[in-house]
């Protein structure tokens, strides 16, 4: 272990370090920008007061951020029952920094952005496989649909801070080149190189960013928590204290290929008897005797709700691996619970008996409860979007710098 | 997510901070400790200038260490081959606060200290069986080793700054109340009630002290590592980014308990075919045909090298099945290696091989590297020790307080 950073001023007296003061400017930015967005609108001397910095250099940050377009003060009109001078209420501002986000689905795009006060503001989403043997004809499309969005929001008065996609597939720590998405038959493809390069980009994995949606979003969901999602695969990301785990290459989470029979059938991973053998899209609509189609999730859903026994039975039985699965994933990690997301949720009411049975058969103390996402499968998309306001709210001197 | 920490100092003119000024006086004190830790021995300018405060403060804290006897001064004797005004080389000190560490085995017990130099200056041990139906002798015998190990580092002029005791059990996150420890038939038992009071205590799992010491002590071990330990039942304990991951109730980490092959035997858990029920000692005692004694692992060792078949055979099935169980905690956490220890150390030669061949044909890859511990069975009884010598360095005001 090495010593703590050093956090504190320098006490030699008489020596400017530029490089701790940017620091720190930059640091006291962000808290005024959290504040502001956490509890806003908030008077100066409001956000003075709850971070324990005087009004006049509250004033000065403040100033900055309205000049940079970050914040902006609100008119009488718009705080009803408020009193005090006019122009002194702050709230983050609705025609600032945009996040754009984007989801890569194996068979559709979908782009949207969201403001610094967490709302969506443009949206376009575009169906249709994007298996086109290479990858350049979907981020074409893709671009396109970027394009559409972000001169959306403009005509809104946003300019966008960044785009963040959500891919279904392995992503390295670059967080640009996608490694591995079977399902595209995507491998070693660097992103970046084909994406907006005016924007600054971050590819993640739709599973992450789903459980980001979830931990920044969701309504009281706890600090250390499993997110499992499916989109033809099946993905998980493990929240760990608010902190996404990433693991060591950027592939922590791959619960589809946890085995669930050691000797069952032989997996695209190499192994036997993967998670993804029993639970996987492709498993679920040979199980059901479903014809692959277009919504597929969708699809099973609506036969399940119709009472299909067929489809009922590969549901349940899709819901006992699981349930397998996360007995070991709940023993190794102790989460304060399991979120079924993106398109395990439309399926959940199928899913959750068996599953709920076999996690309750298989441990001796209190169960770890699973809870269904509220956000369902728009969460990879808000979770996307909602990263890149978030940088900019951590540090909004790169955005400042813009303006 | 809340606004960060207020790290730096207030801006507001005139106003004492006391809460603030005693973090970062604790902070500093921490900086010293830990940067003459690590590189001692070292003159007041050396420490100032890595740490980047002035020599005037610097000389304050650590006329303030050497007072509460945590740092001391070299002599010229001491220091050979070196220059510079004698008494001017700070060095931890080898007489000041010793971490007392424990290790309630099934049965053994063991203690020792060390100081903060990380030496081991004192070391008891006693076997016989802890299952003795309740707590208390055991916990009586512990305390009787506890007090002559103390006597001893007494003798050698340092004091005791703290208890940590690693179990093989669920212990709760207020690190004194085991919650279950199977193989010793504790259940919901404080130890805290029953050990010496005159000394602070933590009470952890012996996996998690085993990966603490690995850690701390191994030889480049990285900062993201699965650690598998045994003693009669299997653990392991996750570390992420340099830090334990515990898991919302302090369970996490029971590898023994991710089902290997869901239908197969019953487990003490409620579970099924657990992982413990092929790689467990009482599994692997009963498939070797090894009666069980008090060495087993030294038993089950001592056949394995002497050729004997049906040992082999247990350990090399018992490596398979750990090697089931891991590829699914690899799959989950995409650790940089995975680490045996404990027990498992002195088995390796024969439960590698087939337990790198499962994880290997299993993973499309590169496969997780799989280290073997050097320190072996000390692990536990070392990372209990070292835990309280880091919070001493953490925090050397609390033990600046006793001097």
């Amino acid at each position: 272990m090495t010593a703590p950073p050093h956090e504190g001023h320098s006490a030699r007296p008489g020596r400017a370090l530029p490089d701790t003061q940017r620091g720190m400017r930059r640091r006291n930015l962000a808290r005024v920008m959290h504040t502001v967005s956490a509890e806003g609108p908030l008077s100066r001397a409001a956000v003075a007061s709850r971070i324990g910095l005087t009004r006049a250099a509250v004033s000065t940050l403040v100033d900055e951020l309205i000049r940079s377009g970050l914040l902006e003060e609100l008119g009488p009109a718009e705080r009803p029952g408020r009193v005090g001078r006019p122009g002194s209420a702050l709230a983050v501002s609705a025609r600032g920094p945009a996040g754009i986000g984007a989801e890569i689905g194996v068979d559709h795009l979908a782009v949207c952005a969201v403001d610094l006060r967490g709302r969506v503001r443009a949206r376009a989403v575009r169906y249709g496989s994007n298996r086109d043997g290479s990858l350049e004809p979907a981020l074409e499309r893709l671009t396109g649909l970027v394009r559409q969005v972000v001169a959306q929001a403009e005509g809104e008065g946003l300019w966008p801070a960044g785009l963040a996609v959500a891919v279904p597939g392995l992503v390295a720590r670059d967080a640009r080149t996608v490694v591995r998405a079977p399902n595209l038959d995507w491998q070693d493809a660097d992103l970046g190189a084909l994406l907006p390069a005016e924007l600054p980009l971050t590819v993640d994995n739709e599973a992450n960013f789903g459980a980001l949606a979830e931990l920044w979003l969701g309504d009281g969901t706890p600090r250390d928590f499993l997110h499992v999602s499916a989109e033809i695969g099946i993905g998980a990301a493990v929240v760990f204290d608010g902190r996404l785990l990433r693991g060591t290459r950027g592939f922590a989470g791959e619960l589809g290929h946890v085995p669930v029979r050691p000797e069952g059938p032989t997996c695209a991973c190499g192994g036997r008897g993967c998670l993804e053998q029993y639970a996987g899209e492709k498993a679920l609509l040979r199980a059901a005797g479903v014809e692959p189609g277009e919504d597929r999730v969708g699809l099973l859903a609506g036969r399940a709700a119709e009472g299909d026994e067929n489809v009922r039975r590969a549901l349940s039985e899709a819901g006992t691996a699981l349930g397998i699965a996360l007995t070991g994933a709940v023993n190794l990690l102790d989460p304060q619970s399991v979120v079924l997301g993106g398109a395990l949720a439309g399926l959940a009411p199928w899913l959750l008996p068996s599953l709920r049975e076999e996690l309750a058969g298989r441990t001796a103390g209190p169960v770890c409860p699973v809870a269904v996402s509220e956000l369902g499968p728009q969460g990879p998309l808000l979770g996307a979007a909602h990263s890149v306001v978030r940088a900019v709210l951590d540090d909004p001197s790169v955005a400042a710098g813009r303006a």
